[in-house]
């Protein structure tokens, strides 16, 4: 061999992806796979990386041992206990690499081709992929815009699921882009509606450790029996910043799909890296003031997104999310409120936001005037990116 | 909370597992999962190190982008044209988490329950209880000791597989526990009943990398039109020693396979973190210095355990591996024949060996009075282990 080849991954530099896309700032740039912008523009918790420069030292990338229960797992069951009320049966929870893996896996274990699949849209594009592409009907719970914010219609909801055959039921709550954070009244039809039709709910909570207070994160599982046909899906890698280190947890309340998947092979879904195991255990168990920080910065930014909507001389009726570092913009009563408005900016502002319509794509819904924008980055990024996208408008 | 919780991760310390086991010892000692003995006790490639520690400095742990393939991929298929003269298709090879894993699905995606699956016994016992668990047939083709070495009959083995409903031939080389490392002349006779009996073959080639000269792998595939009918997997993890950090490839050539597993889910089987992929990266692209001092290592403790083998007061018709870093013991002769030898030298030298019978779980091929040795540790602990099973045979 002639010496070293360029290190290939010396892409995943920010810094010169965004001198690649011409873009001076962070998470405003296409940062990820299939032009996602899903990453904060934050490091990450010092015991993350202690605990990963620990083990890197040491050098001890064997096997990992531990006794008893999965540390991942023992981790996972302690926050919930401890931060979000909700105390997991034991015996229950998974670990995954990722939770798309997990909706794919639990689409595939509780559902059959045809079924319908309930889930609010907009939604994570990758989401209605994925069950589209597994030919499951999307059965699309509109979200709607009220005066205090984004709600959806729970009349009637039983007999609209009834009616389309549905099988699952997908939460996604904190809810990814309008930044909802469901309440207690919003989740019970929901719940109720899985009882009555005997339906497995996947719970994607993901953002609960990003919710903006007074809102406060409620577990679908700990709103009663629906926990035994609730899987909840999570991770540390949104709130703590470490979504390539692949490792998520699935907590399968649901004795028939969790019977399948004790049947499966015992290695079929694959294993997280030792490293991500130490990092999500460093996250969740030692990581809440980096967190509590976190959200400061987050708010602030919130508080000047909320600002920047109020001062657009059109009425843009912006809600301001709840929870998650997503802003959902409605570009339906500007300039370029005809076009597609996340190309526009990211060819008149050199801005990347994500594109509306694919949240709803495969589904009659229309979010084509709608882009996301993603807030986690410094104030002076966050400031000059709405700068931009108010002048591309003028 | 009440401060940071104790670090369930410290376990992984090997120093700590050592004083745990009362043993004083690396890689002697289980270090793994159910009572695995299969780390090496070194540390890794300079390069892997270096390539963790940089991404962890930039905290840049977000989704990894890169344009065009898949970085691990392009690395593998250099990797086997360069060192292993095989040139894999471009577009056949995927990314797992590890390579159990890939065996299971390609047990659930080439066959059915009862079919039969043909690998040699002695074998790595999960691989064994894999294919016990998903209900298919353990078809065993024996190793059998002749003057030169390890070998199995290959007269009448299309037949014997015909006979035995076979459809999946699962070829590990270099061969584990025996080290074999199997010559062109040996796996034509296994390409040609795989290519008559239209059989999917299996080629587990991660000990590709430890192979002492004159001996040579051969990657299944390379052998001609066989390559349309075998998944090749490996993984940087054993020779570089980074098993924990859960990254593999298979390159699966045989289209109906390749087609099934195009038609999964697409994130169904799990990513490996973006830290495993640099770190396989700079195993296969820039450690091949760390790998010859490696080998010169082993091979020097190979030598120390064929001269100890020699020497026992009985006859031990001991094989020195080809290749892997595992020795095969037969204790028949010895005066703890007729007990289960590695219980016995776990409790009486306080050396731990892997129980030979699991290598022949779920087949009648009878192994029970056979051990394997690790020999990846340091000359002066290699040294004493083999002082401490002489003293405890004694």
């Amino acid at each position: 061999m002639n010496g070293p080849p360029a290190e290939p991954f010396e892409v995943i530099d920010v810094e010169r992806l965004r001198t690649g896309h011409g873009v001076k700032w962070g998470s405003l740039v296409s940062h990820t796979i299939g032009a996602w912008v899903a990453d904060m523009d934050f490091g990450v918790p010092p015991a993350v990386r202690e605990g990963i420069l620990r083990v890197t030292e040491r050098e001890d990338f064997g096997y990992p041992y531990w006794p008893g229960e999965d540390p991942v797992v023992e981790a996972f069951e302690e926050r919930m206990a401890t931060r979000h009320g909700w105390r997991p049966e034991p015996g229950r929870a998974r670990v995954f690499t990722d939770l798309l893996q997990i909706l794919q896996v639990m689409v595939e274990y509780a559902t059959e081709p045809g079924d319908g699949v309930a889930i609010h849209v907009p939604a994570y594009p990758p989401f209605l992929a994925s069950i589209a592409r597994a030919g499951r009907r999307i059965v699309p719970l509109p979200m709607t815009r009220g005066e205090t914010g984004w709600g959806f219609e729970s009349d009637g909801l039983t007999g609209r699921l009834r009616e389309q055959r549905c099988r699952m039921l997908v939460v996604v709550n904190p809810q990814n882009p309008t930044g909802r954070v469901f309440t207690p009244a919003e989740l019970a039809p929901l719940a109720g509606a899985a009882e009555e039709l005997d339906l497995v709910v996947l719970a994607d909570e993901i953002h609960a450790d990003l919710v903006y207070a007074p809102h406060r994160h409620v577990p679908f599982a700990s709103l009663g029996t629906v926990a035994d046909r609730t899987v909840t899906a999570t991770s540390a890698t949104k709130a703590f910043n470490i979504a390539g280190l692949r490792c998520a947890v699935a907590h399968v309340g649901h004795g028939r799909v969790r019977d399948a998947l004790d049947r499966a092979p015992l290695d079929f879904f694959g294993t997280p890296s030792v490293l991500s195991r130490v990092a999500t255990v460093a996250a969740w168990r030692r990581s809440d003031a980096w967190l509590a920080a976190l959200l400061r910065a987050l708010e602030r930014n919130r508080g000047l997104v909320d600002k920047w909507a109020a001062d657009l001389p059109w009425d843009a009726r912006y809600r301001s999310p709840q929870g998650t570092y997503l802003g959902w913009l409605d570009f339906t009563g500007s300039p370029i409120g005809a076009a597609a408005p996340a190309e526009h900016l990211e060819r008149h502002a050199r801005v990347k936001l994500s594109d509306g319509a694919e949240f709803s794509q495969h589904t009659t819904v229309d979010t084509a005037r709608f882009a996301r924008l993603n807030f986690a980055t410094s104030t002076a990024n966050l400031t000059e990116i709405l700068d931009r996208v108010t002048t591309a408008l003028a």
